[in-house]
């Protein structure tokens, strides 16, 4: 029976009779209006936030979870403008405009993790820097980025220093003569850790992205790899890909 | 205290003392290791089910979920071989080698739903043709691909046969003079629908990831949404990037 109610919620989000941020009928009116109990009418609301389409709002009641997300471009890194009108038309509509960004960042020499060592072709014992940031926007915490760097290549430079690099971190290391020319993106689709659910805080049903992206010198050398913790509720990350050569399967 | 047996479990998983595949002790074996009630063990075990990091397989007990993801790599359909060394090391890593594939293939006329409405430019009323795959590995459901034509163009091809297309759809289209040259790729990720739960046979703590992509003709008309929908525990998703103009920024 609250598989029922759930359904016909769930169906009322999907056409949009139920708006994002609407406000779902009370506890009460369920109960009225199903003729079911409360113990019911509860289990369906637990179902739909743990599917993430609602949330609980106490002392006023649940809710349509309402999605703002904000676009992820990872090839901005390398290519600030699109190549294409319709990325051009895409980043604008879910673009950040008007929100307050902010950022905490915090520096430190670790061993690194196995899957940074792994990628940065480390040997055994060789330490790394982590730049570990925390991007907010209008206060809220929108995603997790930890950059790490060989240590034996950053150690003097300002990679080191727990502050905004405005021209960016990469520059850094191409003056250090490492240009980054080519990276490999992996992403995987996970539920939180509970350390993750702490730092960006996050409500039940809220699964992430783990977006690993090693960059590469011109001679193939990996000098970074940055990991992206991006919620599901605040993101939508975004590519453009166009065919190399039109010919080659004409 | 289930939280404390759960973190404890957990921390073993992270460092691979217990390996993935692995048999977790048994109810009773934790009920004298922590010497709490059988309710507590319990509790601690679901919260590991749903955050995706063991599963349930009755009457053996509880296992460290395995992961073997297969790599989805949307450039493949524009770029058959990886640019990069990296690349082909890491489709070579994560290939599927020796597994069997299989897919299911249904065709409809349809309404396009919203999302394909907006994306092709569609007039309200246009009508899409659907090819709606179930792609299997070794008899496990892999991931739902779902691609969208509009009606008016594909009409009369093999587009509409619900049989596999050897040179693919792209190149159906292509010969009917709307060759695709560059797409736009979308991604979100959130909890499975209760359908994609049963088509994909998901387990509690499996999030999914929305890949909806694009395709745009030289002179810019979307001829085509391709929707995917990959489990978390069974894809990685790779792209790989480069620097267009290595002298731009220097």
């Amino acid at each position: 029976m609250y598989q029922q109610i759930a359904d016909a919620l769930r169906a009322q989000i999907d056409v949009g009779s139920l708006e994002p941020g609407a406000k779902l009928p009370t506890e009460a009116e369920m109960r009225d209006k199903y003729g079911v109990s409360r113990e019911t009418v509860r289990k369906a609301l637990a179902l739909l936030v743990n599917e993430g389409l609602i949330v609980s709002a106490r002392p006023q009641g649940h809710f349509v979870r309402r999605r703002q997300p904000m676009v992820f471009r990872p090839q901005a890194e390398f290519r600030k403008r699109p190549w294409s009108p319709e990325m051009d038309a895409f980043v604008t509509e879910y673009s950040a405009e008007g929100r307050e960004p902010r950022q905490e960042i915090e520096v430190a020499i670790v061993e690194p993790p196995a899957d940074v060592a792994k990628r940065l072709h480390l040997e055994s014992g060789e330490l790394v820097a982590v730049r570990k940031r925390v991007r907010y926007l209008d206060g809220e915490p929108f995603n997790i980025n930890d950059s790490y760097f060989p240590l034996n290549l950053v150690r003097d430079s300002e990679i080191m220093r727990p502050e905004d690099i405005g021209r960016g971190a990469n520059e850094v290391l191409a003056e250090l003569g490492y240009r980054q020319v080519r990276a490999l993106d992996e992403l995987y689709v996970r539920m939180p850790t509970p350390d993750e659910t702490h730092r960006l805080d996050l409500g039940p049903g809220t699964p992430v992205a783990y977006h690993i992206a090693t960059g590469h010198t011109e001679e193939g050398k990996p000098v970074r790899v940055a990991i992206t913790i991006l919620p599901g509720d605040r993101h939508v990350i975004s590519y453009e890909r166009r065919r190399e050569i039109p010919s080659e399967e004409a």
